[in-house]
Parts: C-alpha cells; sequence; structure tokens
C-alpha cells in the first residue's frame, strides 16, 4: 500500500463498495422495468403548466430602474445583472453579457444506503419548469439556501435533516463544485453524498437505485438531470480487480478499467497535471466586474425577453409555473433560456493500453479561478457560424460511427435555465491521433480526474457530468 | 496497493527519495559547520543599512489624492488601501483595515538534485530590507511577478528559466498557496519544487543542502525565511519504513512516524476531513470591500507611518535600503511592521499510539475563500490584553517544559514586511487533552496535512511554516 496515499483503509472499502454497486445487475430493490413505470406514474401523478410570460408578469420580480438589473422584491434568490469580462485566454479579449448572481450555495445531496448487501442511492423524480420533460431523476436533495431557510415558505423539504450538522449519517463526498461559467457568477453547491443505516421512510417521489441502474439510466435523454450528475461524479471508484479477465481484455471497456486501476499507465504523473492546471492560472488573467445590466453592450431588453442583438449565447425569458395538483403551486420566475444545443465531448485515446481522456483548460465569464478544467470540446457551435471552430471540434463531428462510445443529450439544471440541453460525447480516438496536444489540453486517466474531482474547482459542471458519464461504459 | 490512491508508482519513489533526503546524516555535499562558515561569509560579504524614513521620502511612491491610498508610480508593485470586512466567523463581526495588494503571482521556487545519490535543495543567501538579520535562507528563486518581469530593470534573475516553461527539469510541486491574510488581500504565491539533472552552474549566493540540513536549519531562530518554509511544506515524505525499530517506537517521534504513514491510526476518514471544512466555508461568510486607505477607521495616516489608534495590529513604514557593496543598490518602499511577537503553535495529541495535530478553521481580513486551516493557535498575544485570549492559548503558554517539542523564532517575508517574527511551536498535549474539539478545530495526522497541502488554499502560511516544523522532529 502507498504509504503517502491519499485513501485510508476505510475509503478502500468504500471504493469496492461503491464499485459493486456500480457492478452489480442483481440485488436491486426496484428491477429497472418497475422504475420504469412507477417513473411514469410520478411524471403522471401531476400535471403541470409552464407559459412564457413578460417580465411584467412576474410576481414579486422588478427591473431595478437604475441599473436595469432584475431583482426580486426579498433581495434574495438570485438577480439577472451585467458582466465585464477580461481576459487573455480564449476567443475573445472582452466582452460584457447578462449574468445570473446567486451568491448563496445550496446543497446537492444523495443519501446511500445498503439494502441486499449493495449501496442503493435515494432518488427523487422532480419537476422543474425547465426542462424539456419538465420531471427528470434529481438528488434525493437539491435545494438553495433560500429554498432550506424556508424563503419560499413551501412545503417543509424531505430529507433536509440529513444534510444538516449534525450528521446522522456517514459524509462519504462533501465538496463545493462550481456550476456553469458561462451563465452564472461564481456558483457553486454543495454536492454531497451521505450513507445512512436507519431505517427511513420512503416517500412518494423517491426510489431506490444501485448505481449500476443509474449507469444505465444514465444512456437515457434528458432523464437524470445535472444535480445528480454532478454528485455523482463525486463518487469515486476501484477497478472492479476480482474481475481479471475484464481488465486484460483488449478493448475500450478493458482500457477503460485499466485506466480506472493503473498506477503505472498514466501519461504524466499527477504533480505533472497539477503543474499544468498551475501554469494555466498563472499564464492567464481573468478580471470581472460587475456593471449593470442596462451597461451590457451588444444585448437588449424588451418587455419578452433580454437578447443578444446576433441571436447568439442565451436569452432571458419570463416563465409563470402552475400545477394542476389539488395543492397550491403557482410561481413565477425569471430563466435563461440557451439558444441551440450545446456539444460537450471528451476526446479519449489508448495510450499505452490505458485509456486517457483528453482535458481543456477553460476559462469562461463566471469562472471563480481564472480557470477550470472542461471537456475536450465545450462550446454551442451553433455560436461559431461566422468564427474559427473550437479546436477538435472537427474530431467530434465527423467521429466514425464505431468511435462513438457515448453520446445522449443531458439538459442542465431545470431550475434557472430552460430547455438546455447539451450533447455528451466520448469519441475514442485512434493511434494516429498525436500524443502531443496544445498548451490548453493535456491526458488524464479516469483514476487521476477520480482524485482531482474530491476537490472543488478543478473540473468545470461540463466535465463533471461528462466524467459521470464516462463511468457508465465500464 | 490502493486503488484509487492519489500517487503513482512514481510519486512512491519520488517520497522515498524526499525521505531519504530527510533522513540521512551523511552523503551532504556541504557539512553543515562549512555550510555555517559560508553562511556567515556571505552575510558580511555585502553590508546593508535600511533606514525609516516618512512616507516622502519614498521614491516613486505617492499618496493618491482623493483615496489616500499609497501606491507607486507605475501602478505595478503593490498597494497600501483600504479593506471593510464583514464576517459571522471570528471574533469581530466588522472591522476596516489598512491592507496591500499585490494581484500578480509571483514564483517561490526550490532547484533539486541528487549528489552522492541523495536530494539536495539549492537554497540562497539573500537579503531582505524587513529581516531583523537581513540574510536569511530563501529558496532558489524568490521573484514577484514584477521581479520577474524585469519592471524592476535589475540585474538578471539566477536561474528563472529553470521556473518558465518549456520546463528544463521534473516538476515535482507546482501550487498557487496564499499568504498572510492579515496583511495581504487575496495574495498567493507559485510554490515550486524542479528536480534538474544537468549540471548547473553554482553562483555565489548559492547552496546545495539536504532535507536533513534544511530541518536541522529550521531549529535555529530566524534563518530559514518564509519562503523557504511555505515551498518545503510541500514536499511529501513517506514514513521511513526501512527503520522498523522507529516506527514502534513508544515515542513523541515514533507516533509521528506512525503518523505520517498510518492509514488505519487517523482519529477521522478524509471525507471527514473535506466535509469539516466544506461544512466550515458553507456555515460562515466573509464579504470583503476595498474602500480608499483614508476611509479606514480607527487608523491615522502621519508622514511617518500608518498606525491603529489602540497601538494595536501592525503600522506602515517606509524605508530606505542602501548597500555598501560596489553594485548599485538603493531603494525605498513601504512596509507592514506588526506590533509585537506573533505566536504559532499545533498542539499535538497521541491518539490511539498515533500522533494529531490540532487543526483550526480560520478566517482573516484577505482570505482567499472565506477559510483556511490554521494553527491550533494562531495569534499575537499583545492584541488581547483586553480582550477574551483566543482558545487553547493558555495550553500553549503554561506548557510543562517536556511538552514543547518545537519552540523557534522565525520571520515572515522580509521583502514586505519589517521584523515581523512569529514563535513557531508544537505542544503535545496529554491523554487527559479532550478528543472531542469545539466546531471549528479537528484532529489530522501528518499524513493527512500532506495530502491536503498538495492542493492550494486548504492550509495558510502560518499553518504551512508549521507542518515543515514538524517534519523536523522525527
Amino acid at each position: 500500500m502507498s504509504a503517502a496515499g491519499l485513501l485510508t483503509t476505510t475509503d478502500d472499502d468504500l471504493l469496492r463498495r461503491f464499485t459493486e454497486s456500480a457492478n452489480t445487475q442483481d440485488r436491486v430493490l426496484v428491477p429497472t422495468p418497475a422504475f420504469h413505470d412507477w417513473f411514469t406514474e410520478r411524471r403522471n401523478a401531476n400535471s403541470y403548466q409552464v407559459t412564457q410570460v413578460p417580465f411584467r408578469g412576474l410576481s414579486g420580480w422588478r427591473f431595478q430602474p437604475d441599473t436595469g438589473n432584475l431583482v426580486h422584491d426579498s433581495g434574495r434568490f438570485f438577480t439577472i445583472e451585467g458582466l465585464a469580462v477580461n481576459t487573455d485566454h480564449g476567443e475573445h479579449p472582452h466582452w460584457t453579457q447578462p449574468i445570473i448572481r446567486q451568491p448563496e450555495i445550496g446543497i446537492l445531496g444523495i443519501l446511500v444506503k445498503e439494502f441486499n448487501g449493495v449501496l442503493h442511492c435515494l432518488m427523487q423524480a422532480k419537476m422543474e419548469p425547465g426542462n424539456v420533460n419538465l420531471t427528470q431523476l434529481s438528488p434525493t436533495l437539491q435545494a438553495t439556501r433560500s429554498n432550506y431557510t424556508r424563503v419560499h415558505k413551501g412545503k417543509p423539504i424531505p430529507y433536509l435533516d440529513y444534510f444538516t450538522a449534525p450528521w446522522r449519517g456517514r459524509v462519504l463526498v462533501d465538496v463545493l463544485q462550481s456550476e456553469q461559467g458561462a451563465w452564472f457568477l461564481h456558483k457553486r453547491n454543495r454536492n454531497m453524498v451521505i450513507e445512512v443505516t436507519d431505517d427511513i421512510p420512503l416517500l412518494d417521489d423517491f426510489c431506490w437505485l444501485t448505481l449500476a441502474q443509474l449507469h444505465e439510466l444514465l444512456h437515457v435523454d434528458n432523464l437524470v438531470n445535472m444535480d445528480s450528475r454532478t454528485v455523482l461524479s463525486g463518487i469515486p471508484y476501484a477497478a472492479p480487480v476480482d474481475r481479471p479477465s475484464l481488465l486484460g481484455e483488449d478493448s475500450f471497456r478493458g482500457a477503460l478499467l485499466r485506466s480506472l486501476a493503473e498506477h503505472r499507465g498514466a501519461l504524466h504523473e499527477l504533480p505533472a497535471l497539477l503543474s499544468w492546471f498551475t501554469e494555466a492560472k498563472t499564464k492567464h488573467s481573468l478580471l470581472q466586474q460587475r456593471i449593470p445590466l442596462n451597461e451590457v453592450a451588444g444585448w437588449k431588453a424588451t418587455d419578452e425577453h433580454i437578447s443578444n442583438h446576433d441571436g447568439k449565447y442565451f436569452t432571458v425569458i419570463g416563465v409563470d409555473v402552475r400545477a394542476s395538483n389539488r395543492e397550491v403551486a403557482h410561481w413565477t420566475q425569471p430563466m435563461l433560456a440557451p439558444v441551440g444545443q450545446g456539444l460537450l465531448a471528451f476526446l479519449a485515446k489508448r495510450i499505452g493500453g490505458v485509456l486517457h481522456i483528453l482535458v481543456q483548460a477553460r476559462t469562461q465569464a463566471g469562472t471563480f479561478d481564472v480557470i477550470e478544467m472542461a471537456p475536450t470540446v465545450h462550446c454551442t457551435p451553433n455560436n461559431y457560424t461566422d468564427a474559427r471552430p473550437p479546436l477538435f471540434l472537427e474530431h467530434v463531428l465527423d467521429a466514425p460511427a464505431e468511435a462513438i462510445r457515448h453520446d445522449v443529450v443531458h439538459s442542465e439544471e431545470g431550475g434557472r435555465f430552460h430547455h438546455a440541453e447539451n450533447r455528451y460525447m466520448v469519441i475514442e480516438v485512434d493511434d494516429d491521433f498525436p500524443t502531443e496536444v496544445p498548451p490548453d489540453f493535456i491526458w488524464m486517466t479516469a483514476q487521476q480526474t477520480a482524485s482531482l474531482v474530491r476537490h472543488g474547482n478543478y473540473f468545470n459542471v461540463e466535465a463533471r457530468s461528462l466524467l459521470t458519464c464516462l463511468h457508465t461504459l465500464w
């Protein structure tokens, strides 16, 4: 055992149990077909109506006269304001844009518990107004600070007590992670996984699923929501050492398992990866200045939306949400609606028989600290119709069918973003693809990504989602 | 071997080599008595005169008329400005103070190279005007960005090329780490250790020393400077498994070695430590607002100094520096001069035979992200004459002689701080000392601190210095 390795023996046991939950097809509490029936039933149990409304139709929200910022009367929740960005990293040295500012830290948390000797995750069928299909599979808890301190004065939040100290379970993951840097200024949420051993009541909209089941469901479009995907990205796995035939396999899967297991096969050692990240942060600058929304150039606000003159990036709209079920449920809010589908792809390559993924050092408007690690390709192709496309985009778009290892459309957070869909892809490149890459890129093993994602602000939320997708492939 | 441990096999080899350098008394390139002769000779080779001068005696520095900020005409180097702090963490909910703002990132770097099969560090005898004894032992490279981009238009900086990409050596440590949060706003420097195998020229003020020699020198007051101490804190060690008799010893040293080695003996597993840190960051807020220096309340500026009405904390002064050697060397600059000696102490306790140190979650005026990990006691006792002393201060001040494992006075950075001395202590508490501690404190093993110090902004600079001191005790 490595004398200065990060993980204690307890950790090793934890890795084994998570890995087993991801590998075991049996002993599930609810078979997957029954899950689908249940989910359809929950989806139909209530019906919702989400209507776009003009901003004057938003109750409690107003444009501040002096700044033009879109704010809530309570001063809480979030605001839409302006941001001026200066950076020497990326395509544009300077721009202004609307951005969501929500300085409070929410909780995204999954409870896990052993049933039949296998860890299960408590997942929730949850409606969010921005989802194309309204109801998706959420973590046990998905609460803004305004939620859980009851500013909304709504119903009590199920299972909240398990995610607040003093802990009633064992904390397995607990880390502050960033959210969409193109749309949020410095937004972070607390990602938590807590193991419980007590009996806990199973409420109507909740269901226990193994990691293997969740991995299967991650192959379905728009089902497992962003909050679930980011929390799942923090779960550490070991290679299934009890299956040596798989580990030795000359296949994509074998290379991925070795990437999860292998200490010797990494192209770069960890200090070199950390140095690459430090170098990118030191070399580049990102100056973020909050400005009034009415000083943002190249955007216009009407009573219907705030939009970009070229019709790019996103618009800000107002929505009115009504639930047909018997309990009172009606609210209005602004949302950010992206223009066009995004593309998030890892290129992956077998190097010495070990799968490596190509990670990008990326600066976005709202990035917390200059740089985060992003997918190899992280863009909305529509925004590049008149500009040079990002590096490696053609490798993704022109990939032959047999090189596409993952290709699923997932939604970003439906509480803030309206119909925000991204295509998540993993593309295997062949031996001819250069191992030498430009300075903003670096090859990492799956094990190396797992060791970094335990800490905040290494991987951006899109990369974390895609890492969760990667783990469905073994 | 732990399947998801952070360290690769290459890392393990690196740990072994660092550990050997810290453990080996022989094979040194320069015996320690000869080092002392050399150091005395270097100290006397040049003589310097540092004189306090009124601010109007500072060339190129002025108070901005509108803000009262003390700035350099070039707009570079650093500024002394005001900061308004609001926080719910610590003794005071609100205050204003002068603070140094220096947004650029400098490099603190040590070159290492094997001689006689043992890693040696290239250290420098360097004068800094704020040091009580002027010349101390610095890293190979200690350069602000203004330095290394030649704003000073001084002589070329020795060995700078080794610390800029493309790398001419192997990067072993490369991390952005914070500096004094009480005095600097969000200051970070790049801490680097680079291994070279080429022959490299040995310049006059430089000397190769093993880690064992540096550990010995860290027991001397005001010799190994802060920049050296913070870089050294990033060096990872393994327990010397080749010395089982030591590892099994029922002594402070044995308990410390087990703390470095032991996976099983930690009171808390790593996820629990990370959760404790996340909880502290989430629970507490720190709002930092830059304000004009002339709006800082409770401080006054004269032509001689900027000082606190109660005579506490620090003063800002001007100094004039002249070198008597033949090369031209004369400059003036503002410096921050702390009032009174600080006290930085870890309480350490054997828990299950494994040494644990008591780490504090601490918020300071200029902390980058709400909280960093600090020594158990981190204070200037003089500032508490009329207030409740910090927790555990009496355990340090009243410790019996045999419980004091380390007690050395070291200087903080002599380029910005004038006669800034802190007493660095490690105190072993006995079995009666409670294992249960208040929420702002947590027990960690030496191995756990080593795994966290690889990443930026976990430990503050005072804690990192003290971790370096801790490693001199095995």
